[in-house]
């Protein structure tokens, strides 16, 4: 995808936070980057992850910022520990700038395009920091300032030894293939931490058969919704780089009785 | 109303889907939007279409799109066939471009502006296509190539046998009126498919009684909602061109325990 | 902070109403605006108000306003008069311009900034104006046309005797402070109506109980939510000017069973 300079704009910048949107706080973070980068564009990517749940804001960040133009600016809020000694980082990357706090929320993505890059904010953009409101007061600043131009070093310091996070391993035993959900999106699709890559040999198999803690069924490869009947499992090469798990027109979360963060266990073979 | 060029921007793009906004569906559709054309202005008509409820989709496209400036590109994906033989449409009509699937809800809007041209999106944007997620991989960047100044021609070749969608009929029955529910809003408002220009015929009737499969009441014609009582049941010519019904400071859906798609009778007359 | 001028911009309009997202009102009032005034940047501080909620509203957009920059026009919409009698308004003040119903919704944060000149809405912007959507037909071209320059005069006539809302007052009784709940926050942190001023005095005393009408427990001071204990309640300076009750990772408003308009009795001393 070829990236058109944009006319009079400074730039994108993209919020992920666990605010809502019934509250003033999302609206005082876009005030502060309007009030400091008129000209911004300001796109929100999600403000419904679920309170504190720092994996579910990582996830849907590492799977929305490939899509955004070179030089974006993406800031995620998902903090339990504001006020503390979390350290507030900027990091830059091969495509984009993240900005967030130091709890991993920002690592995959980060990782994602290569980290060039990271540093503790300790610039002050506000006479008054609240001690509960980093969003607005510390994030929502950075971010503008680096869209009107600011150098990223003048943040603060380089900074080492991040909070990791990452969407955990698969394991393969014999026949088996353990596994995690990490997202359940609002149609119910269920999307694993599987690779993509390994859809072929899946679904070449003979027989799969899924198992949950409270469920096991018969499961059909596929590439579309539509090949489905009713309340038939699917799984499916998906549209991001993980093996997704569906039902046409129905809800693969229902079926089989998960949530986010819930492992399972893909059974191959002709022995059922 | 007067339409003003705009400075410095390509264009509007709206989106309407069923993806909600806690997925990161509608951000990806937006940096692939932004990456293309960088200066258009991206409008949410809503993402809260229920899932795959292509005439619920295709009401809201409709009463929504008549408010925006000419030259509004609107990008409808309410897409349960994504991945099927369902072709991808893009509609020019004299006022706006209309972009989604084949599947009805772009109908009743292209045909209250009047269609000039219909073509099938053909033209492949991104390198990969995923099987499930169309907008993003084809929707997206046809608005987007469309609001950089692509001709509408090259998306692909004229498309004719739409699938087509309506709001339903209404039936005259001596003194009873039989029609639909088409939506309901949040304050609980029903908006009928009962033209808006009956709205004086209606209320001109000495009683006027609805039914519905659960409940039956009186109903009293108005025009704003504070001339209601309590619990009173309100027709009124609403805000679009469909006749209303509500409940001042209430719901109307609760009182007459009705969803949209149920149909209702109006009964007039002075035997009751 | 320092207010760029903006460059191709006509202004920035944000929007605050109880329309919700699932709806087509907020699209048609974006496309009345865009119409009118298509360079203009839109942004939502909320539309999840509760419906009718006019206190809450003006509560939402009193702690927002503060944040945008200087000539911003903020559009509130919480309007149960709707077509009735009630005026719409347009109060200038010394930071930016406040439209809506004179409900008192605007007056929180009008105040905040020093009103200098008040009108009520007379001049007709659309052909036909409905009895139940002003937010479409008055608020937002009124809006739009101050955007590119209307004159603030131009709107009508001066207004005085505007509808008054107020957060409540605090009663210190002994060693008792008596207060209100204003909001509840997506996390369940409540906002008070304790000025943030007095919290120094508040915690520097031995103990602190809070009652509420179905509970009594003890609360800490503290100035992050990190301090907290699983289930301590917090009472902190907060991010806005009044003093919030919150509980590390957990809902104060669900340990307390409290919601907003509730009221609370603080106690001090040693007497416990």
């Amino acid at each position: 995808m070829k990236t058109i300079k944009r006319g009079s704009h400074d730039g994108i910048i993209t919020l992920t936070t666990d605010f809502g949107t019934r509250d003033p706080y999302v609206a005082s973070m876009k005030g502060v980057i309007l009030s400091i980068a008129p000209d911004t564009t300001i796109i929100d990517i999600t403000h419904e992850i679920e309170p504190f749940n720092v994996l579910q804001a990582a996830f849907i960040l590492y799977r929305a910022v490939r899509w955004f133009p070179a030089e974006t600016i993406h800031v995620a809020v998902v903090d339990p520990g504001v006020g503390s000694e979390r350290r507030a980082l900027a990091i830059k990357t091969n495509q984009c700038v993240l900005i967030g706090p130091d709890n991993g929320v920002l690592i995959p993505a980060a990782k994602y395009f290569g980290i060039i890059d990271v540093r503790e904010i300790k610039k002050k953009f506000l006479d008054e920091i609240s001690h509960t409101f980093h969003g607005r007061d510390i994030f929502a600043p950075a971010a503008a300032n680096l869209s009107i131009g600011m150098k990223f070093e003048e943040l603060g310091p380089t900074a080492s030894n991040l909070r990791e996070l990452d969407f955990g391993i698969i394991e393969w035993i014999d026949e088996e293939l353990r596994a995690k959900i990490l997202h359940v999106d609002r149609f119910g699709n269920l999307i694993t931490n599987i690779p993509r890559k390994l859809y072929t040999e899946i679904a070449s198999k003979e027989t799969i058969m899924i198992s949950t803690t409270r469920k096991t069924s018969k499961i059909k490869p596929a590439h579309s919704y539509f090949e489905g009947k009713p309340k038939e499992l699917l799984i499916l090469p998906g549209s991001g780089e993980f093996i997704e798990i569906s039902c046409n027109k129905g809800s693969a979360a229902e079926l089989l009785a998960v949530k986010p963060g819930d492992t399972f266990i893909l059974r191959f073979g002709s022995s059922f």
